[in-house]
Formats: structure tokens, sequence, C-alpha cells
């Protein structure tokens, strides 16, 4: 007999060609955390590549004394603890900007949704109709009119401001890092404070830390303009969702637009279902088949740290 | 009595604040080319404030011997014979630019519809049909990985290319104007076939001169690839609509996203309606407040040429 391959488990969903081309380098099974013999498995894995819902927590780690990598075919690591894969030697890699595309997309396409009624018609209209279409579907203000306020300049606030420029949108953004002028893209800083008072639209791009809870609450939402267009497609938890239903409801001619919940998916009693300037997605922002193959292939990192190179997308502990 | 003001006749709408400017200035009578005493209005005219449906033409002007200036409130000239109007010393001065942002956002408003698919919840949904929606709203391809062709780099046709470039497109375009490499904003030159066969999304963005009649015939819906998305918001009559509803018709994963029809409104019978794949829209393009206001000031210019300036936006014979 050889050498025994090293072993990766999959835990959750991955792209066929990406698993292939792992199988290719080492053994790889399927099986999700709560089916049976996941323990003997994960007892001897090498590798583990999992996406959102595997908890990867040291009671976990502690069942896998030959793991060197876990594999996060995703962006976020909230499920993830990172001082204990630390601790334990394990390194944690992943795809921080495999949905970027996606989500900028997705931010300008409800932004479009909430600023520019229209129809696609089924039937021939008489001159009246069309006339009465054509003056009932009136955009009321165009982006040009508009400040983008972006909350946090990463990856994906960074890319949302370069397309709001190319708009004409006027940008600001509150972040608490210094971005270099080169990376701004024609966005300017701003306090915390002069970004929740001056922005007509609001996105918010902050990661998942556990500190950024509750960033936007009653507080924030009192500093917003009357008719903001309020934006979430980062995590349900960074926004008291009890306090934005509360501004909805008193602010009728604001906006909102939410693409992430806590917890997902709502329940009936979700404050802001039955809003009628809420418009609530299941999660949608990250929905393209394209970022779902660049998160797949995190199996290339797991596939560097196990033959001893350098992964390009470790985690850092924030 | 004092010396007799100038008059200017407002044959279509007009927004009231651009209106009251002008009656600030000359005696302002509103009047539709129909109705009773527009002819007795007319040989005293100085001036004439119309839309898009106030033929203006020899005919016209033969009736109006004082007429010095014709403002059209909007963008196209499709409604003015300009050598007529040159020749009898009658100028003509419009707004090119007033819906400029107005049609760019519509282009990507569309173009999020074609390729975005999302919805937004009037209810909960349970574990399963959240999972069901995430996996089923996935977009198949993303801007960044899409060619987009402008057919036509004027103001809008540049302008989209800007906001494309800022979504990661490729973009190449097609002119028959040099336009100067600082103006192209990352967009390529290429020839009319190379467009036509490139494109992922074709956009057409070119005035309305009579030789753009069926500019897209069935000869060039031949060279388009089997999935583009076709998009039109300049004029109905640049497109053989037969032509492109049997392109339409055999190539099931191609798109036209269609806002100018020929005639409008479009009748029962027209080749568009009833298609899956084509999405009619009733010429919303430039459907905003911001871009009616702009097209209303048209007065300006009316004015400027009163009293002697020159006009900011005179027409050019093309």
């Amino acid at each position: 007999m050889g050498e025994e391959r090293m072993l990766a488990i999959v835990t959750e969903d991955l792209d066929p060609a990406p698993e292939r081309w792992l199988a290719e380098r080492c053994e790889v099974v399927r099986c999700g955390v709560d089916e049976q013999g996941f323990g003997v498995l994960l007892a001897r894995a090498d590798a583990l590549v999992v996406r959102t819902y595997t908890i990867v927590n040291d009671a976990l780690l502690a069942r896998a004394p030959r793991l060197r990598v876990v594999g996060r075919a995703g962006v976020g690591l909230d499920n993830f603890d990172l001082p204990a894969c630390e601790a334990r030697g394990v390194k944690v890699v992943s795809t921080p900007d495999a949905n970027t595309r996606a989500v900028v997309e997705y931010v300008f396409a409800m932004l479009a949704d909430a600023t520019r009624p229209r129809v696609f018609l089924d039937r021939a209209l008489d001159a009246k109709a069309w006339n009465v279409a054509r003056r009932e579907l009136v955009g009321e203000r165009e982006l040009n009119e508009m400040t983008m306020g972006i909350y946090g300049f990463g990856r994906i606030g960074s890319a949302v401001a370069r397309v709001a420029r190319a708009f004409h949108m006027d940008v600001i953004y509150h972040d608490i890092r210094e971005i270099p002028e080169m990376s701004r893209h024609g966005a300017t800083p701003v306090s915390r404070e002069e970004l929740l008072t001056r922005a007509d639209v609001l996105t918010v791009h902050v990661d998942g830390r556990p500190s950024n809870r509750n960033l936007l609450d009653a507080v924030a939402f009192a500093l917003l303009r009357d008719n903001t267009i309020f934006v979430n497609t980062s995590r349900g938890f960074i926004v008291d969702a009890n306090a934005l239903g509360s501004f909805l409801r008193s602010h009728e001619h604001a906006t909102a637009l939410i693409d992430v919940h806590e917890p997902e998916p709502f329940g009936d009693a979700y404050t802001l279902l039955g809003l009628k300037n809420a418009h609530c997605s299941p999660h949608l922002a990250s929905g393209t088949r394209r970022a779902k193959e660049n998160m797949s292939w995190v199996v290339r990192d797991v596939w560097r740290v196990l033959s001893g190179q350098e992964p390009e997308n470790p985690a850092g502990i924030v």
C-alpha cells in the first residue's frame, strides 16, 4: 500500500468543479456535521470545507487532532471561533472577494427599484392610458441629485462608491480606518454623524465583528433624513430592526431595502413585515452563479495549506 | 400705451416655474395647434415653445411671419423640419442634455431586471421555502462577466460607458464619429460588425436622423450572440421590430428590453407583445421629475434668442 492520502471533509454544498479539483489532490468525503460517521471522519481529517452553517468552535476542533486547515467557502467568518483555531494551530482560509461584484450589483438593482418606477406591458394601451402611465411612472429623484452615504469602506463599500460616482452621485463614507485618497474613488470621508445626517441613500457595508451589533440603533435612525433610502446587505444584526421599524412608521417618505435579517429566515412577527416602505428580500445580494463558484474555489487555498504553501486569503483575527 | 411685449405660444405641457420665468419677460399664451385662435396667435408670435407632438414644418412657419425662435422642451428634433426653419431664419433651440442621467439610470434599471432576479417578501417563509427562494433567485451572469456594446457614443452612450466600466464590464462601442480617447471612459471603439458580434449587452443610443431607420434589421440581428440582452431607449424606428421579434422567437436565451416603439402607443398586433423574452415599457427612460424640469427650462434659450443673445443649445442640421 502507498502513502495514505490526506482527507478533506466537505460539510455543506460545494460546486462540482472545485470539488473535483480537490479530489484530484486528496481524499474528499461529503458529510454533514449531524450525519452518522462524521465524528470518525473528523478524527482523521486534515481539512474541512464549510460554508455558513458549520460552527467551527473549540468543541469541534477538540475532536479533530489532525486538522490543519478549515476552508470557508464564503466571505463572513461569523461561524468561526478564530482565536480557538489559532490556539490549536488550525489555519482558516476564505474567499473575501467572492461576492463583491454580486453585492454591488444588487445594491444598485434595489436602488433602481426604489427610485425608478417602471412597468413591462403585456397588452397594448390606448393613447390615454399610455400617457397616464408615462405621467405616473416618474422618478421623483435622479441618482445624481442624491448623496450616497457608505457606512464601511472595505471591498464592497469602495466598489459601491465607484459605481455611485459613475452615476454622478455625491459620495461620502465613514470608516474606522483611514482610507488612502487613491482608494476612495472620489468619495469623501466624513464623521459618523455627518454620514447619517447627510445621506440621501445610506448603505451599510461593515463586517460581521460582534461589536457591530446594533450599529444602527434608534439614536442613529433619529439622525437620518425624512426621505432617506436605507440599504442593508451586510448582516441582519447590525440593525436594531425594531428601531428601524419605528423610524419607517413615523417617516412615510423613508424607504428601507433590507436583504439581511436576524434571524434568517425571519418569522411572522418580524417588525418590518407589512410596512409599505420596507422592502425585505431573502438574502439574495450574493446570489449569482459566479459568486457561488468563487466561494467554492476556496479549495485552492485549502490545498495550498495542505501542501505547505502560503494561502492567498488567510483569515486574520479582527 | 407702452411698447408692445413679445409673444410666446406654449403649445404643449410646460412646468410651472419655467413658464412663470418666461412670463416675467414676455407675453406667454398657452394654445395647442388644434385649438381655436391658434392661427391668430401664430400670426403675431415671436416664439413657440413645443414638446414632442407639435410638427414644426414649412406649412406652420409660413403662418408665422414674426417667428424668430422655436424652443423644443426636449431632446430629439424628430418633429422639426430644420432646413425649413433655417431657410426662414427661425432659430431652433432645445435641451439636448436634459434626460441624459434619466436614460442612463433607466438602462441599468432594466439591465438589473434582466440579470438579477429578486423578490420582496410580504410574509415569512419557513426554512425550506427560504432556501428554495435563495437557490432559485440566482443571477446567471454578473455584469463584470459581460461585454457592454454601445451603439452610438454621444452624451448618453458615453455616460452609459462610464457606469458600465464602474461595474467592471468590458465596454466596446461603435460610432460614426472619431471619439477622442479622453472621452471614451475606458471603452474601446470597434467596427459595427464587431460590436454586434461581441456584445453580451447591446444598447443603442443613436440620434433620430432619418437614415437611422431600421439600423437594426434582420441582417444585424443575425450577428448577435444567442443570449444577447438588447436594449433600446433611443427611437422605435431604429429597430425593425419584425426582425427583432423573429430573432427573439428563435433565440429563447436572448432578451430585449424595449422602451421606445413605432408607433407609440403600439397596438394589439405589435410583434413584440406576448414574447416571454421581450420586455416592453411605455417610453419611460426619460421619466424623471428632473428631466422634465430640465426640458422646460428651454425657455432660457428662447429668451436668449428673443433678447438678442446667443442661445446655449441651438439645433444644428444633421
